[in-house]
């Protein structure tokens, strides 16, 4: 407790941490993927500046398994990913996400050398993790950094979590991660899943990785939490844009990290100018409503048309539906 | 990492554990503590058919100190706080605040068989503590739970606090406050300080609290982290309202607490129906300006001026006032 340990005396910093911002890809949840190529420029090149490790700009979707109509985020065609991406000086990693049985991924994930791309995430649930190795071995050969992130782990049993883990340390996956889908966990809980996934996969040397979401205003604290426990692949996003409750800002996250490589300015900049413009539409952020889900360990879907509809603000109502009149 | 360890899954409580609602008290900081007498009876209501333990309603202070208009709860005679609560059943514990220096503590706090109040809470600086132990005894010699709150403790050196504690500990006083005016600690911080205090104080029989301000979005996992270290006075207001970044949301707090004489519904119906329509005239709650003085371990008096200037929204502008231009 002396002032070195104060406030302004975090004064260490673990340079082997990574921050993905996850901006346009966890933000295209919110409109199909429909970003303009300027607002995900200006996005690429304010992380670039600020020092930020990777950029995730959408998903390796395969057109062939979705109908309706998407932007170009949803599919990430190589062509779009140069346009995102050529001629930005401080270029900063940048990431995708493959989500299992949504993907051909055998032809489009190309090469690793053919594409912008550093890093591919494949994203799956519990019964998908057969599907997520073969994913990761085809990524891994073509010559990508993967991780692998485990969604809704607060729904998983124990002991399937620890066969899934067995399996990822055999295979060539860069990280695993964490993944409160429901921003359901607390900051003990986090702890618990962070050492028991370091304990199954750190020998084999695998980082563990945290997506946290904000439902219960813990996707901050539960990301520092993972940190000082050991994590090195920490997710966030701009202003916390993201579906429903949002994410981890990745602000707060570079201000909490005293890597001086991260710069505030940048990123508040790209905020001010584009993010924020965003939220008088595409309206995310701690809501009430979130938050009972998050209390409740249930996906958000119910509170995003919730707030979508008529009855937004209606907290009460929304308690009546979801735990009952008590 | 069992399924009862899940989200859904801490399904004890501590009966010890107190929640202190400070809407009124803290809210009249934004308004010069102007509130209707339907508005604070509706949330003296509301916290407690929700079970919520006390509420304050806001300061003991005494006019002479004051020049200026202030509304009634910068007062609280006990005229303003009869009229607050009677007729109300299921009535909270009814707690004020009084700061060292500004009241005529020995006329203005009347014996507590006079008064609706069931505790008053002593609010300090490091240089007030032999101010705060006469009013203190003053408080338990008239018959009321008493607190202090030692506010700014980020900015507190170890050897003064060590002597303040010693002195609390020595006191008649319940409760000794960890207070985050800042909101500048991390959870670790908030771990050391709520030890530090229960070892200084604990084996005197005191209770520690914490009082945690959003400016990093840290309130509510820091008051967390001081209930899991042991706290059992934990401050929070509905939605949070208060000035700058705000506080802990009592909403949150009554959701974790699986004490079950805690309900949700009311304290909503009272958020939506009291505190949300405040929302416009008096902003309030986590903004990248607070975030910023949170890093900086600073006040957030020039954040709530710049937000309530022509700049509002000019985050850069605001890191170049506070940081510079890097």
């Amino acid at each position: 407790m002396t002032d070195a340990q104060g406030a302004a005396g975090w004064v260490d910093y673990r340079p082997e941490i990574k921050i993905v911002d996850c901006t346009i890809r966890d933000g295209g949840l919110m409109n199909n993927h429909r970003f303009g190529i300027d607002l995900v420029r200006a996005v690429v090149a304010a992380c670039g500046v600020g020092g930020i490790d990777f950029v995730e700009l959408g998903y390796k979707g395969s057109r062939s398994f979705f109908e309706g109509d998407f932007g170009p985020w949803k599919f990430c065609s190589e062509d779009d990913l140069k346009r995102a991406t050529e001629g930005i000086e401080d270029l900063p990693g940048i990431s995708v996400m493959a989500d299992v049985g949504r993907t051909d991924y055998h032809t489009d994930i190309v090469p690793a050398d053919q594409s912008p791309v550093d890093m591919v995430r494949i994203a799956c649930y519990i019964h998908q993790v057969p599907g997520a190795l073969e994913m990761i071995k085809d990524a891994a050969d073509k010559g990508y950094r993967t991780c692998v992130n485990l969604m809704a782990l607060s729904t998983v049993k124990e002991s399937e979590l620890l066969s899934a883990l067995e399996l990822f340390a055999a295979s060539p996956v860069g990280a695993v991660y964490v993944v409160d889908s429901f921003g359901a966990l607390y900051g003990e809980q986090v702890r618990r899943y962070v050492r028991l996934f370091l304990d199954q996969v750190g020998e084999s040397g695998k980082d563990v990785g945290i997506h946290a979401h904000n439902n219960q205003q813990l996707a901050f604290a539960n990301s520092i939490e993972a940190i000082v426990n050991g994590a090195n692949f920490i997710d966030g996003s701009l202003a916390g844009f993201g579906r429903g409750a949002g994410n981890c800002q990745t602000e707060l996250l570079a201000g909490f990290l005293h890597n001086p490589q991260y710069k505030l300015r940048p990123l508040l900049r790209c905020i001010q100018d584009h993010i924020e413009p965003l939220r008088k539409d595409l309206r995310w952020g701690f809501d009430i409503p979130y938050m009972l889900l998050g209390l409740l360990n249930q996906h958000p879907r119910t509170a995003i048309a919730f707030n979508e509809g008529d009855q937004h603000g209606d907290y009460v109502a929304f308690h009546d539906q979801v735990i009952g009149e008590e």
